[in-house]
């Protein structure tokens, strides 16, 4: 009875490029006896109910020897990222058994936390009514913040103005282009299918959109942007940046939130029209929202209200269980699917 | 007597990468009657001194179809660019005999002004004790406000950082190293030959210089920026832009002014490693210092006030005589001379 299942995903081997199942990722079976784990002062077993999964942890899959904002995984340990879990016995009074938590969590069904490195824990979860758990994995959470942070920190966005938003339709992406129709611009999106590309028409309300699979992101934005564009919120780089810098009016500018479509290849060139940041003007600029902290509970709290208020929408992709991790994983790297990308493991 | 020379460059044809002498931009020889100018009111005839050569001019050598800041050279017309001429005849009361005036001024020895398109007249010249006249074209001018709204308005430089300037013994770039020092930056600068890079040491005061024709920029800044770089001045884009980006701190500030290394040839590709712009949260932002005239004063008597004091050195190269003004206009271009470039017609 107190037997259970406690299988994981591994970090096996560093990735050419998109990574391989069974080879660089792989799923291992293990059990757990809860009854037999002996826990010190402090310590306590969660269960992992949520995991997020998000495009930069095929950035952590690389050789620690490079060294960036974030750690690479370690090989041979579960992966890690955000997640969400159920304290299901404690010697710790702080998190009694019962409480969600939330914090950086290994891919594993149940962790026992040691009270001295239990650093991974960021926050308590207290949950609102109408707003379901995984949102503070995404549109309460890092996808949330990350828009705000690019559009009004970095993008500093004004009504009036046209934004061209790229991988739109994803979990920043989706929260990007509705806080811009809200604040009064222009708003045009790419994506990458045409399913994602009538949620954006129809249920977000994008000006236009498109599919960057069928249609030359050049092309498109000549078409879609008569006018040019006054803001780039950007999460592929690439191509679409190129088209992005020909058709960017003068000051334009560019929130540089990611850049996926290089993530799988490295020395990928770079655009042939950067000289355009000189003659227009242009603002490129980088961020990491751990660099923002001291706005997370401002930005959480007027989602909250903007989600109360049925204002805004927010598309989930669950995969249930997490034998289906890897492929949730890798399909979100792909972009096979809609939305933000997150694993449940248990109610 | 007043049969005199007015020979003039004209702009022929649109070069493909490096323009030549007698094909895209020629040399012609005209004479004029000073005597035989009827002028009504208003109008004035000048007498061209100075002319600047700078790289942007390049850039206006293009097909007029590609719009952008400025506009495109008019082919069977003088090359224009940045000029001081002495009034020799006038019928205008604001601009008598022997006023020296500043403008954008065609390449030739005597103009016409009519007073209905007198616009290309941008102010009077009042010579400063001890400063020359060819200074208001550089030091004093273009080059000046360029160096100062770089490193202040867009760089933000801060005491005890570190900067790297490319073409760094350019018009600009030996502005932006001397005021960087007098500030208290660490200054790494890298230029086109073993004479530049003896002048930025000995003459300006870099801490480190080097050729890049001769090192790396990735491998030399490597070397010379062991701590990584905070600002970059950027003057040439291209592989200096790709070795700079590799080498820079998070939140590193990248000034853009020009990428020389790019005009001569369309469709370059860009750096190869951009996604930096994102990991290390880097802002590189593009400026026409055109945009900045509310600036020029405040930083013209700035800039006067630390030549007076003899904080400033200022290097020009001057081409003597209008017959020489191509081959100063392409030994700019080459990189091959040292300091500001100029032609001097007339004393």
């Amino acid at each position: 009875m107190s037997q259970l299942s406690n299988n994981a995903v591994l970090f096996n081997n560093i990735p050419e490029s998109m990574p391989v199942k069974g080879k660089d990722l792989v799923f291992v079976q293990q059990s757990f006896d809860l009854n037999q784990i002996l826990l010190n002062p402090g310590d306590f077993v969660l269960q992992t109910l949520y995991l997020s999964l998000d495009p930069f942890m095929r950035f952590r899959m690389r050789d620690p020897k490079v060294k960036s904002y974030v750690d690479a995984f370690e090989l041979g340990k579960p992966v890690i990222n955000l997640g969400i879990g159920r304290v299901i016995k404690s010697e710790n009074s702080q998190y009694p058994i019962g409480v969600l938590l939330e914090g950086i969590l290994p891919f594993q069904e149940y962790i026992t936390v040691v009270s001295n490195n239990s650093n991974c824990i960021r926050s308590v979860v207290k949950e609102i009514p109408g707003i379901p758990l995984s949102a503070y994995l995404g549109l309460l959470g890092v996808s949330c913040w990350t828009a705000f942070i690019g559009l009004y920190d970095i993008g500093r966005i004004k009504s009036g103005e046209t934004i061209f938003v790229s991988a739109a339709s994803g979990a920043v992406g989706q929260l990007v282009v509705q806080l811009a129709k809200l604040e009064g611009l222009r708003v045009i999106a790419s994506a990458g299918s045409a399913e994602k590309v009538e949620f954006l028409k129809n249920e977000l309300g994008c000006d236009e959109a498109f599919n960057y699979k069928q249609e030359q992101p050049r092309v498109a934005l000549k078409k879609y942007c008569p006018n040019g564009l006054d803001v780039f919120f950007d999460n592929v780089g690439g191509a679409t940046l190129e088209a992005a810098l020909s058709m960017a009016n003068d000051h334009a500018r560019f929130i540089e939130c990611g850049m996926i479509s290089q993530y799988n290849s490295s020395g990928l060139p770079g655009p042939r029209n950067l000289t355009l940041i000189v003659t227009k003007r242009i603002r490129m600029e980088g961020f990491i929202i751990s660099d923002h902290k001291h706005k997370f509970k401002e930005y959480t709290n007027k989602m909250i209200q903007l989600v109360l208020d049925r204002r805004i929408v927010f598309k989930e992709h669950v995969s249930y269980g997490i034998e289906n991790a890897i492929d949730g994983l890798i399909g979100m790297l792909k972009g096979d699917k809609l939305g933000k990308a997150l694993v449940k493991l248990a109610d």
